[in-house]
């Protein structure tokens, strides 16, 4: 059993879509809206094309120039409604997709019922700060529109959730590993590269996970880090 | 005249986009070939109609949903294409404006002539940092791809270049604004938030501007900033 050194924590960090408000399922539900548009010029079952796999490989295609984020998914879904089509979708289909991106970029943020409270009992005894990846003004407006940026020293919007960004980050800090403990919803972006680093991790699943951020748990052999069902319960550790 | 107390200064910031590399043509250069694009399908001299000002204003509708950089260009003049041509523009006309957009996205860098040998000379006696707003992923990699990135302690990549943002760099690097000084082609984004603070700046104008960054220097009274043509001016100054 993983265990937390509580005296040594100088520094907790959240993760934030999915881990503090609800993402994933506005990226599902554009992704959702896309594929009907698909099936007025493509007949799914005819062709046996799969939408989701040609969206996935475009935005695999895309990342290391669009990054992560509603921007490029936006411009994955173009360029994926484009192919399947063989760019006979029409200019209005095209305006839908793009509003569908701009939907995602302005959506109403829903905080977990639990983080308030969590942020505020930690404020006193820790420096509290924000790491997440995604488009920098999205990501901040995201912040600042779920009034939890009072919270946070710091907010860092990063490209790439990797033990190199981490150890950049705890340099930035001058702490140690064990100083730091990182809380969020992905094992391949919060909590993997952070107990790698020998630092501490909070697992907090969520039901909708970005296929590109899936890790199969059970291929994990030696868990460092501790797996817990709703944000509150990091208080009975730290 | 304008001094800089160069005994003071502790920090040296350079803007990175046509300060230390051609950035802007390359943008000017898509937007040409745009709108040869947008006259397949609309006579522009019949219907009078100015693409130019149909892009800015798309591009200024969407600045606080994408930000500043290449992704939300390249959305901004897909929009603008539909809009214009009546939602009536073909769809290899989409992926064509989506291939431009790319090409920014990599562009090969070319380094102005004196900034390496302008960044040698200071990096001994200051910290020198970057300060850029754009796309994060874009941003970085431009810095990465310069060969650059060894001269900076640290790249911020922000949204606004606003005395705001400035003043928590400032508190960042617990440093007065008597002890900073910006260096960089834009009035608006560079100098005159920065000399508003109190502290110093340096203007290297560029033939090319991009339209939302223009400040006409003659409507500016109490000019507090020192004019420069060439980067290795300043090694007069500090």
């Amino acid at each position: 059993m993983t265990k937390i050194n509580k005296e040594k924590i100088k520094v907790v960090a959240f993760d934030a879509d999915d881990t503090l408000w609800v993402n994933e399922p506005f990226f599902r539900s554009a992704e959702a809206r896309f594929y009907q548009i698909l099936e007025k010029y493509v007949d799914k079952k005819e062709n046996g094309k799969d939408f989701t796999e040609e969206l996935y490989a475009n935005e695999i295609k895309n990342l290391h120039i669009f990054g992560y984020g509603a921007k490029g998914f936006m411009l994955s879904m173009i360029e994926t409604a484009l192919e399947t089509t063989e760019y006979k979708i029409e200019g209005a289909d095209i305006q839908k997709i793009i509003n569908m991106g701009k939907e995602i970029l302005a959506y109403k943020i829903d905080i977990y019922p639990t983080i308030e409270k969590t942020l505020k009992a930690l404020e006193d005894k820790y420096t509290v700060i924000c790491i997440t990846k995604g488009d920098l003004l999205d990501q901040e407006s995201k912040v600042a529109r779920s009034g939890l940026g009072k919270y946070f020293k710091d907010v860092h919007v990063v490209n790439e959730k990797d033990p190199k960004t981490y150890q950049r980050i705890l340099n930035g800090l001058e702490i140690q590993p064990e100083e730091f403990v990182m809380i969020g919803n992905s094992l391949k972006s919060d909590v993997l590269p952070v107990t790698d680093l020998g630092a501490n991790a909070f697992f907090i699943p969520v039901e909708d996970q970005w296929a590109l951020e899936a890790v199969d748990e059970d291929t994990i052999e030696d868990k460092k880090y501790i797996k817990l069902e709703r944000a509150e319960e990091v208080l009975n550790y730290l």
